[in-house]
């Protein structure tokens, strides 16, 4: 039976300053019925403030306490692991990570930089990794619907300074199994009593999949055709937020 | 018995404007004994005649002929499979690639671009590839010797498109089998009866293994303590390139 909901915010309720059609009426049958919501990005262009500030804009009724952002993990890992990374991120998520950094880093922390993923800042990146510290993906995703097109995300950066330092990289958001079960037990839920909808299926469905989550893809966002033949077991295609949102209150995740 | 010898360039005979100690006695001790030699170099910031340039300036008696480039290669390649790539290279090379671009390119090519490795060109190559087309690797090295430091090579780059997209590049200059089998035909011996000397272990030295060459690794370049690990059977370790023609004169790599 499925009692919560972990939600992908870009690609799913919006894309970039526009809501996706149906994304307010479906959050609100979902609160309605009673279902616990959470929401799990691995937007890393944005700081936690300016993220807060667009849900708001966009009238989609989200509390700043229901967000789980794949950077503010990183954070709190890195904090807790006593490391001072190079901060190979985009300006505008320094306000999430201030304090981190240090005169001398001893690792390298990925987020996706955009412009600043310059081949002097990876080469920097590079020189950190050669002296041994270790490498901290804040996410891994291959690319992000960027308007009409497809952008790169911080995947192919991070995969990048793996091989060229044969070193493997933490990764901290999605698909990480952890940063689910935080969301998941931050709801009081068990995982199987949760469904995620993303409209990434390795991130959002896979990874939720592996933490023992039910998986629905949404067929928006960053969605290509052909996406739905790499879905694990037990997780479901729909159209969009809405239709996504239809089947998990009429029950048809119910039966795993 | 070894009859004939390839040499890398860049971190064996020469660093940068340098020449390697003893890189000049080694070599002319080698055309002495009458062994064959050439020279096979994924190096992709230089042109074919600036490399040329560079090496009749430093003295090393090296014919134009003698020499290997993976971009040269990379140009046979394209035009043989009638290829028109988005060029991701150093503007020094454009003169050996030029008349290959088309307006509307149908695939990408990858070498060391340096500071072209923005995060606006790795896109446009990104997005070629996400129609479909394919993708080229001159070379896929980790990383070079860049003065003091080490500096990113061509390698994480081709390695982060290919995890962006999806793909396998296909690879053009060493590692890859037909490179060196390319050299090894044009002195007109079999594979067994070469050795190849370079600083890479895995793109000089286990490539060279991979197509039946005996190898040398050099202590000299980007090698780094540790290298001498991942050598293939019947590879040897040599402290710079007078130790490994020694070894290559006194017939120790006879018995293999």
């Amino acid at each position: 039976m499925i009692r919560g909901i972990l939600f992908d915010l870009a690609g799913v309720l919006h894309i970039g300053d526009e809501l996706c059609p149906g994304a307010v009426p479906a959050l609100a049958r979902v609160r309605k019925a009673g279902l616990l919501v959470r929401f799990v990005t691995n937007t890393t262009r944005k700081s936690q403030a300016q993220l807060i500030a667009r849900l708001h804009g966009l009238g989609l009724g989200i509390d700043a306490t229901e967000v789980f952002t794949a950077p503010l993990a990183a954070r709190a890992y890195c904090r807790a692991k006593n490391l001072h990374p190079y901060l190979l991120i985009h300006p505008d998520l320094k306000p999430d990570l201030i304090g981190l950094e240090a005169t001398t880093p001893n690792s390298v922390l990925v987020a996706d930089a955009g412009e600043g993923f310059s081949y002097a800042n990876l080469n920097t990146a590079f020189r950190v990794l050669m002296r041994g510290g270790p490498l901290i993906a804040v996410a891994k995703n291959r690319y992000f619907r960027d308007g009409e097109a497809l952008s790169l995300d911080a995947g192919p950066f991070v995969v990048a300074l793996e091989y060229a330092c044969e070193v493997e990289a933490k990764l901290i958001g999605k698909p990480a199994r952890d940063f689910f079960l935080t969301a998941v037990q931050d709801i009081g839920l068990a995982a199987a009593n949760v469904v995620m909808i993303g409209d990434d299926v390795e991130s959002d469905v896979c990874g939720a999949a592996d933490a023992g989550l039910a998986g629905i893809l949404v067929g928006t966002g960053k969605y290509r055709d052909g996406d739905e033949t790499k879905l694990p077991e037990n997780a479901h295609l729909a159209a969009d937020i809405d239709q996504a949102v239809e089947m998990v209150l009429e029950g048809k995740l119910a039966h795993r």
